[in-house]
């Protein structure tokens, strides 16, 4: 950001096609199916008409019928994003793409293939995949935690390298000589590591942004050394405000140990909107979403992320002591927190996990849902948020309509894009300007 | 194709951005960059406007700007088809993916992906990655020939599974009882084999067509089993008539060995028409484009094709006798028969492959290419072909709107899409009534 620009929030929309509540596909007129195309480009236009910074995908590797059914039928990130490019024109556009069962040569084209499509708008959310199920689908056994950042940290600075292969003016194309390429401008990577072998160059010229932005949503203390080594972006889960300004605090704390200006990351806590013109419409729709849950999706789900066996435990007894699984730890650790400051029942614990899958739900009118956005971002616990509508496309363009004019009017947020590219709104200057100096380590 | 319809043409588009004859972006108002998605679009408009039926990318997965250049900085397929998806509505849209550096589940989900955004226009090049340069961005050894093709076989088989994994109606959405998915209509896949371990099933639902289409392209011996046992379109390098006819009448023999109706594979010769109104034009244009070779180019595209540095041969003595290299069988096969046929020279070989990369090069009035085109298709040597233009846009708009409007009123190609799948404009029933037996071997 630069020093004399006023402080603005950045807005994410988190599109998960049927609704960031488990049953929110079941709500009056939602959206049912997230392989309908039309019904996704609907959305991205809905947020792009309010503003927003970037849509993001998420990703899964594999099929889960039962914890997720609504989840588990789904367009691809990278191919929807790419038709997404084609129906905007200014909204940043942010996929998941595995640093555990990819290879860096074909992320980092695809997303330097994104950025070019789409002129400047293309967001990389570099994941370990949490999910042992995942590599049961690309043969291989599934790397323990430690290992997976190991593997991510390299994949990520090969990503990199590879992006930087290509000099901005590298390509010439004069029509009277010929020539087409400068090729001192072009250099190989030659990387050789504990992981990756990669020669490179890429065979995609340097991308608009220069290189794309960096998404990193990880919980754990080597997912959070990753995101304040290399990420643009971190998306975080949290329950409450408290929890939320001390985890921004020590969040940007480690970007300022890793050598980067805390501003130049933006944090994104994750919120589930559930907005309308009163308090008491707002509680209605909760309790109708909630009158959806089926008790069993929602146990799967919680036993799911907590690696064991939920089921064995009494559902109105407090919530048991457990380990921290291998995988999720933000989101257990935010729900964990949060059962035992609020001495919450097992029941309770997986009516949460069934409205936003533990994110933060936030109910009420227009204005409380505004004052308490404006309250965390100018108290230290937000850089502006990852919103995740309960349902589509009304539970967004209830926040478009409602919510994003306050935010505008009170001076919180962008009545126009400024730009054409995510960088611009993020407010980031160009990524070889020396703010970003991160090497491999 | 069904039995009592009138037999007509197939056309793909080869959509290379700075076009098929190596120097073509030279040419006065050519597009001279293929990561300019503007551009793409409008030669996708062009292409729909023409009726073809689909645009067909291939891929390279190393950047070679010595060999290359003006092909190696290129957007990547599925970004850039998915794009496309979004601004055309009927033309079918193919995308190369290597067998030997991708994984069977992610080429799977992609294209499946690609079939839903577009209301199933998908197809998937199966591809054997012919250069050891890949390798080297993948860390791993190129596997020799024999192993591409047995990789690229199981390969095939378990992608194909993991599209039978979900019945049609496996997805019920029923918003009054809560069931998203009927989980006996959702299949694992199991698959444990040589080369690959997958269990499905895949994250995304039954496609629009069932199972997106498969192109082939090897021109080897267990390329051309693979295309028999699995293709529905095959695309070949052929250099003239009887070659043509030979080929044609071999590949359709191989077919009902493999137990296929001949007519439920497509093969579509390439061919680089170079057309204007009159053939004085066509052959000035031509001219003109091969005034643009730079000889050292020629020799280093020849001298990758050829597996041996051809800068040691004399330029001006007929073409020497050279062994079939361990890739580019068919580019190869296809330039030695025509040099020994015609006793050119090596000047005279490069000369072609410069013009179009080893591809028939037919250059004339509008009248003379369709004459010929018709030709060959009524006389047993294409179902159709392969259509590379020069350059773009010019080289298909003048294809689209000289030669296409004859081969229309000679009854040889559509005037209107009859439907919205590619499938639909092959003539191809939907994939599982037992045309297309494939299973694995």
């Amino acid at each position: 950001m630069a020093p004399d620009a006023v402080r603005q929030m950045h807005l994410g929309l988190f599109l998960l096609g049927t609704g960031s509540h488990i049953a929110g596909w079941r709500y009056p007129g939602a959206c049912d199916s997230f392989q309908d195309f039309s019904a996704m480009r609907e959305i991205a236009a809905i947020a792009e008409r309010g503003r927003f910074d970037l849509i993001f995908l998420g990703d899964n590797l594999y099929a889960d019928p039962l914890a997720h059914p609504s989840y588990t039928a789904r367009l691809e990130p990278l191919t929807l994003l790419s038709a997404l490019a084609a129906t905007t024109t200014h909204i940043g556009l942010g996929a998941t793409a595995s640093t555990t069962y990819s290879d860096p040569f074909t992320v980092a084209r695809a997303f330097a293939s994104l950025d070019h499509i789409s002129g400047g708008r293309a967001a990389w959310n570099a994941v370990t995949s949490a999910s042992p199920a995942a590599g049961a689908n690309f043969g291989r056994a599934h790397p323990a935690h430690a290992d997976r950042y190991a593997i991510a940290e390299e994949f990520v600075a090969v990503v990199r390298g590879l992006w930087d292969c290509w000099d901005e003016d590298a390509i010439v194309a004069d029509r009277a000589t010929g020539q087409y390429i400068d090729p001192a401008k072009v250099r190989t990577l030659d990387h050789t590591g504990q992981h990756f072998n990669v020669k490179g160059p890429l065979n995609i010229g340097r991308s608009p942004q220069g290189r794309p932005v960096i998404l990193q949503a990880g919980g754990s203390a080597p997912g959070q050394r990753l995101a304040a080594m290399t990420a643009d972006v971190v998306f975080s889960v949290v329950q409450d405000f408290s929890e939320a300004q001390h985890q921004y605090a020590a969040f940007k704390q480690l970007v300022a140990a890793h050598g980067r200006a805390p501003d130049s990351v933006a944090l994104l806590p994750g919120v589930m909107p559930v907005v309308a013109r009163t308090d008491r419409e707002a509680l209605d729709i909760l309790g109708t979403l909630q009158g959806f849950i089926d008790g069993g999706n929602a146990m799967a789900m919680l036993s799911e992320r907590f690696g064991t066996d939920m089921r064995a435990y009494d559902l109105d007894a407090p919530v048991p002591d457990l380990p921290l699984p291998d995988s999720y730890h933000s989101f257990v650790g935010a729900l964990l927190g949060k059962a035992r400051r609020e001495s919450l029942t097992l029941r309770d614990l997986y009516n949460l996990v069934a409205a936003a899958r533990g994110h933060w739900v936030l109910c009420g009118s227009a204005e409380r849902v505004a004052d308490t956005l404006e309250h965390w971002f100018r108290e230290g616990a937000a850089d502006g948020f990852n919103v995740m509508p309960p349902y589509f496309p009304d539970g967004l363009s209830d926040f478009v309509d409602l919510v994003v004019p306050i935010l505008q009017d009170r001076g919180l947020f962008r009545r126009e894009y400024a730009g054409a590219t995510l960088r611009g709104h993020l407010g980031l200057g160009p990524p070889w300007d020396g703010c970003n100096p991160y090497a491999l380590t």
